[in-house]
């Protein structure tokens, strides 16, 4: 399974020429604070705050950037809240949903082997 | 299943710390060219000017940079040929087939979900 896949993809290099879409979408959803955000939201529905308290070191600017992409691509979905005080919430989108169960044992693997 | 490994990463952005290994691990794996020549391994060795042609775009720079940082992780192993000419093999190890296998599918659904 694992060789037909890679003998596919590795017969098309061309799904990754550098201003194709398919190179665009790996580059969001594989930058470092795409993957984090994609895997904190995969726990649930989360605020900006708590998202910038999960992801440390990310900074305001990087984590409204990375939200912005991720929400143009349809991962992510942004509700906000006119409650008092407002807010808002960040949840994964079905799509994103199937990308962070795809993400999630690559995360796992990469905790594992980084020991 | 998703939602258990969800669950238990969700509960632990500690394994993310900005200079904790796994970051630094995560950052190398998921970086553009990182994922591009993980992937173009996975179909077998390759020689370095097969490898700069698959992963359009990358530089000589680059390249070099990349291969060196995936074979200081034990991802990628590099093979020297004495023949004539000579020239320079790469190839997945056993821990680098083991992520790649995780990495295809992520590289399929971006290539399916990109259109």
């Amino acid at each position: 399974m694992e060789v037909s896949i890679g003998g596919t993809l590795h017969a098309r290099p061309d799904v990754f020429t550098p201003d194709c879409p398919a190179r665009m979408l790996l580059d969001h959803v594989t930058s470092r604070w795409g993957v984090l955000i994609l895997v904190a939201l995969s726990g649930g529905t989360m605020r900006w705050g708590e998202l910038r308290r999960w992801a440390q070191g990310i900074s305001e600017k990087m984590l409204a950037q990375t939200l912005r992409t991720l929400e143009a691509d349809g991962l992510v979905l942004r509700e906000p809240r006119p409650v008092i005080p407002p807010h808002v919430d960040y949840s994964l989108t079905d799509r994103g949903r199937e990308l962070s169960a795809l993400l999630l044992p690559l995360t796992e693997w990469v905790i594992t082997n980084a020991q």
